[in-house]
């Protein structure tokens, strides 16, 4: 298990290159509720909360020569890439062919060899396990792995600490989007039950939902505008145990309520988000999750990583 | 002249009806440069820092039943637009015919009166003056009057507390856009020669370093991407009696430079400015101001009141 210790020696070794991003209260958008506390991470390097699980991997576990190299054709592949670059370590990134050009792009853009190949995610991780055994090279998992687990974490710490200093009260629940459940693993590691930890995820990408019910981790499909940052078709065993200790219910949206989300936020609050980094706020928007009468929420808001063209034809005018 | 003192009293008014707007430390653009503090005033309502001065002018002033007026197609017209339906006070927005439709659908959509008429902005307030004097209704003017200098003072009372509060350094200097001179005047009159105060303004639309030169304010030619928000054609007289004895200095941006940054806040900061949002910005990051070393440099991003289709194809590729 992951300890809210070992999230802070995390957060001890990545604070100098990490963006310690900022928490900002905003009116809720549901009827009569408290004003809720968003964590801005998609303001973090790379786009999402993905850098802090990659700087804690390179610096906590040490690359060979010939570098680290990961399976990832959005986020945390971008996130290995970035920090990578920033340690002076080679990176390579085995991208599924299924990965926007945009975001490869932006692999390669941070100085990665972007290597596309396999139809989906799950050939792209065998391609990549293949390179470690044959290279020697440091695996960093997006998700199943405690390091990655640890960084994740400490956006946690980082939200409680600052709304402390900033006066500001207290999270009673927090709502954390879910993909292969490394964030809010993290998340829920750092709280330790403190907190009631939401997780949310697409109705049709709900691998941690599937998985709590069925006792353990279970393949899902994978059908959502959400996809590209939480398209997991099942959950990290490591995150699994946390959560089935840790995450009080997961809420379902569906892909509506997620654009609808994106939509809400820029037009409200100037704020730009994918589609993951959406869903946690469209849950609380959409009524899939309701809190209690006089409930402080806090919304993770973990990635920025639009096609802004794309993202333009879908939002329409602000209101 | 404004004291901090009623800023803090104006600070008092609006913080029930305002976001208290975070501050975020990122690294410097500038080679060696400290961490830079940004204040995302851009996350406010209506998506400027207008709507602190609206607020403070409705709360202290007191709107007759016919309601109140002001002349603006842009940001400060949307914020009195938006403050008035929170307060329940009608509102009557007259907007030069140059304003574009995007802006004036604002206006109207936050419920607002919307009056088109007039080539520019002068023969919109000409209309407005007289709907003043024939109706009697409360006039709230962008910039040059008290109750709008002290609200926008506002801004940098928050950003001076909440640095304290959590534990960043103070700043040594700080980079403020400058249209009609509400916004620099209201923060240095907040701190009052404590901290160095620097005017930037468009190469194209630089009323305040007119002025300055002048003795006095004069007109000047406008023509610059960040026409829609710092297109005054002369600064207001309360402003630049401010300026004069509270403004340090006052750099000038190529339009070039200003789109520059805002591809750079949102290639790096997943942050999305307006042109006249982003020229502070700019003058650090295109060197028209050059910190000392050491300096510690705020940079308030003031608006985001951008049309995202026209703000995707100005921006290219994220790296």
């Amino acid at each position: 298990m992951i300890t809210p210790a070992e999230i802070r020696a995390a957060h001890a070794r990545i604070a100098p290159h990490i963006r310690r991003t900022p928490v900002f209260d905003v009116e809720s958008p549901v009827s009569r509720g408290r004003p809720v506390s968003l964590k801005l991470e998609q303001l973090q390097h790379s786009g999402s909360f993905k850098a802090r699980g990659a700087f804690h991997n390179l610096l906590t576990r040490g690359a060979p020569a010939v570098g680290c190299a990961t399976a990832s054709g959005g986020n945390h592949g971008a996130a290995v890439a970035f920090a990578a670059r920033r340690l002076g370590v080679p990176a390579r990134v085995f991208v599924p062919e299924i990965s926007s050009s945009a975001k490869i792009a932006r692999i390669k853009a941070y100085g990665a060899a972007a290597v596309v190949g396999g139809a989906a995610y799950v050939e792209a991780q065998q391609r990549c396990d293949a390179y470690v055994r044959d290279k020697g090279a440091l695996k960093v998992h997006s998700y199943d792995a405690p390091e990655t687990i640890a960084g994740a974490g400490t956006v946690a710490l980082e939200w409680e600490e600052d709304l402390a200093r900033l006066g500001l009260p207290a999270l009673d629940s927090v709502l954390v989007a879910v993909g292969g459940g490394g964030l809010i693993a993290g998340v829920a590691a750092w709280f330790g039950g403190r907190v009631k930890v939401v997780g949310v995820e697409p109705e049709r990408s709900c691998a941690l939902r599937a998985a709590l019910a069925a006792g353990a981790p279970v393949d899902v499909t994978v059908d959502s505008i959400a996809a590209d940052s939480l398209g997991a078709k099942r959950v990290g065993d490591i995150p699994f145990e946390i959560a089935r200790r840790l995450v009080a219910e997961v809420a379902l949206v569906p892909d509506v309520a997620i654009v609808e989300a994106q939509r809400f936020l820029w037009s409200r609050f100037s704020i730009i988000a994918e589609p993951g980094g959406a869903a946690a706020f469209a849950a609380l928007a959409s009524g899939a999750y309701r809190p209690e009468r006089g409930e402080r929420v806090g919304v993770l808001v973990c990635g920025a990583n639009v096609d802004l063209t794309a993202f333009a034809s879908c939002v329409t005018a602000r209101a």
